[in-house]
């Protein structure tokens, strides 16, 4: 493989990763106005326990299905909910590139956040995987969809901001 | 350097890395009977404490010197042994590649596998470091060998699955 | 995007990504004389609490102006320092390359460092955030700076090698 195919392969993975490094720096700065930002208009988060996902089971932790309805989340978040404040870190390995059909790239990528409280240790917070559709617009890459699958349904009735 | 010779250095490492992604993703998503399919037919695998690595002694806590013994291992561990039930999540860094010979690529990259048991939350399971040897085929890259060097010998009388 | 540029910006993230792996190599493997040559002569390095960096207070628990102030320090931590030894394991994500000014390079990269003491399980030690400048030399990339801004101020009293 070389010439023009090998480049627009080498370019997608470089893409790709940045995207998810650059969602990953904007939740942890708490940057989290620019969150909605990294989804199309009518893009889709969910954040869903890998049980009922493998069993193709709708129940999930959070389901948004529009940039308006993350906006909303972020308000939430940041402006009504009382809540004890945390720390996060993302630290996300190389993604999987698993294909593009009709300007839909598939990919997923394993995630660990690490979480932080005012004068406690960094302790493991929410493990799992993203499962992405990725389109290509003028402003850069964005998610028509990203699920979060994690592996434990436990801490979880204090995650707050999104992952 | 650019030409021919950055487009195949390039291209390794991003084969390289999608190589260690799906191994996690066949793991991680228990996917065991493709786990033998990511090695040669002679392939090795060994997972090993860091203390008896770094001594060159032989005590290993898992040997295995073909796919066959692979495929065994998999029918072990998924239906024979008695074993409380967990999931693994890996996340893995982009991997070092350190040389070519004789068609023979080595890399290394650290990992960290998280596990999760029912009802449980997610916690750091096992560290360290995968050295492995790496051989192009017609099907793709393929391991000749990879040694999971780990940082604990704590846990590890549960350590089921490959790491 | 294609040609040129592509491929500058291609081997560039290569590089980077490589850089950090071989720093953190380095000291997971304990290869600590090794450690001062990843920066420049005039090099610095320092590791501050998250809370001070982002109110730009100049508290910092470590914070090294020079080469000879690194090797002077890995001196110490080898040589004079009474300490419980522990093993340490990073995972870096890819790097975030963030732009080019005056042949100064900057990139930042989540990392989780884990530490296993013998006899012991591992655990999260350090995570955080590198912040880097990074010149090209002739012998490869070095770090004109690396700031490590981590989020807990917790078991750092025992933080004893570089992050």
């Amino acid at each position: 493989m070389s010439g023009p195919g090998l480049e627009q392969r080498l370019l997608l993975q470089l893409e790709i990763d940045q995207l998810n490094a650059a969602y990953c720096a904007a939740l942890d700065e708490r940057r989290f106005d620019e969150w909605p930002e990294f989804f199309m208009e009518e893009g889709r988060y969910k954040v869903q326990a890998r049980e009922n996902f493998e069993r193709n089971l709708p129940l999930a932790l959070i389901a948004l299905e529009s940039k308006g309805m993350m906006k909303d989340r972020v308000y939430g978040v940041t402006q009504t909910i009382y809540h004890a404040p945390y720390y996060t870190r993302h630290v996300v390995g190389p993604a999987r590139v698993l294909g593009e059909e009709q300007g839909l790239v598939r990919a997923q990528a394993n995630y660990a956040v690490f979480r932080t409280r005012p004068g406690d240790s960094s302790e493991v917070y929410n493990v799992g995987r993203y499962i992405d559709e990725i389109v290509r617009t003028e402003g850069g890459l964005r998610f028509a969809s990203r699920t979060c699958v994690y592996d434990s349904e436990m801490v979880l009735n204090s995650l707050i901001y999104p992952v």
